[in-house]
């Protein structure tokens, strides 16, 4: 792991961009964090359009969440942002769009084609990249994974023992081994869901909800569309890791 | 409205019983609560069984209330507790009974025989509590309504324009009738869902859920039965009464 960059924002937060053999990522310290007193840590998972577009959002999350006393990170998703193109991908999410705007139904081989070379490729560079955080002085576990592609979250709950808790936005476009992978999750989960999102079927959300593994479950649904999000939710969220993280 | 009883609880919270006509109440006020500083007030609901058997569950949930600031108030309802037995009420509940323990579905006939004729004599009641309770040194609007009988909730959130904003628990043995009259609920709601109830419909109550014509209305589901909410929902449920009441 090696910094690039390094600033100061509000409330002693510091904000260290680094990259961790090719992939690039950001992390954000609170200013309780010490050797001695090593801070939980929370990934920050996004969509795949890139750090530098999701860069004021990712940030907002960070200052909450350093302000809870957690330290904060995310890194790049492979074929995003100033990473190499990955065509595959590209033709997928293509032919997404494609679907959407002839009001298409988005079929399964898509969505696989869509989400399995992501979530295989990712994975493992979280868990890299978790090795890396979790060997700098003043961050230590147990960790929470809060966000992003929710099939992601799926398969890092599942693998990587040293997620503890995770806040995951529900989403429809799951690849059906996904959805039984979800069904072997067991630790606590905070689940999103927009009421009316116009890009995930509501009923398919509802069953991976219901399919998950998880004795500590808790669903929170929320009118409006897929960027409609109350601000109260972030606050929930920062207790549902409160009562688990800490 | 004549108070038969009073006594202090911890922390400064006085318990007061009265009687409103034939109808028993009890009311709780916390110490904040002056003629200059009225205290909102939040109506207890709760299952017809009785205040009596009901009381210690009552009483926590006023404690807490009292502790956030506001009043709490609650009342028996018709044919239950000491009010006078009512024959109609008592046989459709015995048939409910027995289509439960047999395993059999429900009727529509058989829920409007259980739940309307308690919405009809009950919410009127409610509302002349209100009157009194409002007329009273030391309380003051916005009044919020929380739990009990789901139909008593919808019918006093649509007909009583006192009532800001509603707790409620999510079930299915809800009236067609009670499920139009939710689609024209406009305050704002928070509705408690257990994923596993024993004596609800899950999918009955998503689709009640949905029916709200409320713009804000938040679902929270967790796992369990029916008397298995966590605790945590209790402060959930507070901090959505601070954004609406206060």
């Amino acid at each position: 792991m090696h910094f690039t960059s390094e600033r100061s924002l509000d409330g002693g937060v510091v904000e260290r961009a680094f990259v961790l053999g090719e992939v690039p990522g950001i992390l954000w310290t609170p200013p309780s964090a010490s050797v001695s007193a090593p801070a939980p840590l929370i990934l920050l998972g996004h969509p795949p359009l890139g750090l530098r577009r999701m860069y004021p959002r990712l940030a907002e999350r960070a200052r909450h969440v350093a302000a809870d006393g957690y330290a904060a990170a995310t890194i790049e998703l492979p074929g995003s942002g100033d990473r190499p193109r990955w065509p595959a991908l590209d033709q997928a999410r293509a032919e997404l769009r494609g679907a959407m705007e002839a009001g298409e139904p988005v079929g399964e081989g898509l969505v696989d084609a869509l989400v399995l070379p992501l979530v295989e490729k990712s994975v493992p560079e979280w868990r890299a990249a978790l090795d890396a955080l979790l060997a700098l002085p003043g961050i230590g576990g147990p960790v929470g994974y809060s966000g992003g592609v929710i099939s992601i979250g799926i398969r890092l709950a599942l693998v990587e023992p040293r997620i503890a808790a995770a806040v995951l936005f529900a989403g429809s476009l799951v690849p059906a081994a996904l959805v039984e992978e979800a069904r072997r999750v067991t630790v606590p989960l905070h689940v999103l869901l927009q009421w009316d999102d116009e890009g995930n079927d509501r009923q398919a959300a509802l069953d991976l909800f219901d399919a998950f593994g998880s004795e500590q479950k808790t669903l929170h649904a929320n009118m409006g569309g897929h960027t409609g999000v109350p601000q109260f939710e972030g606050e929930a969220a920062a207790r549902f890791f409160a009562r688990h993280l800490k």
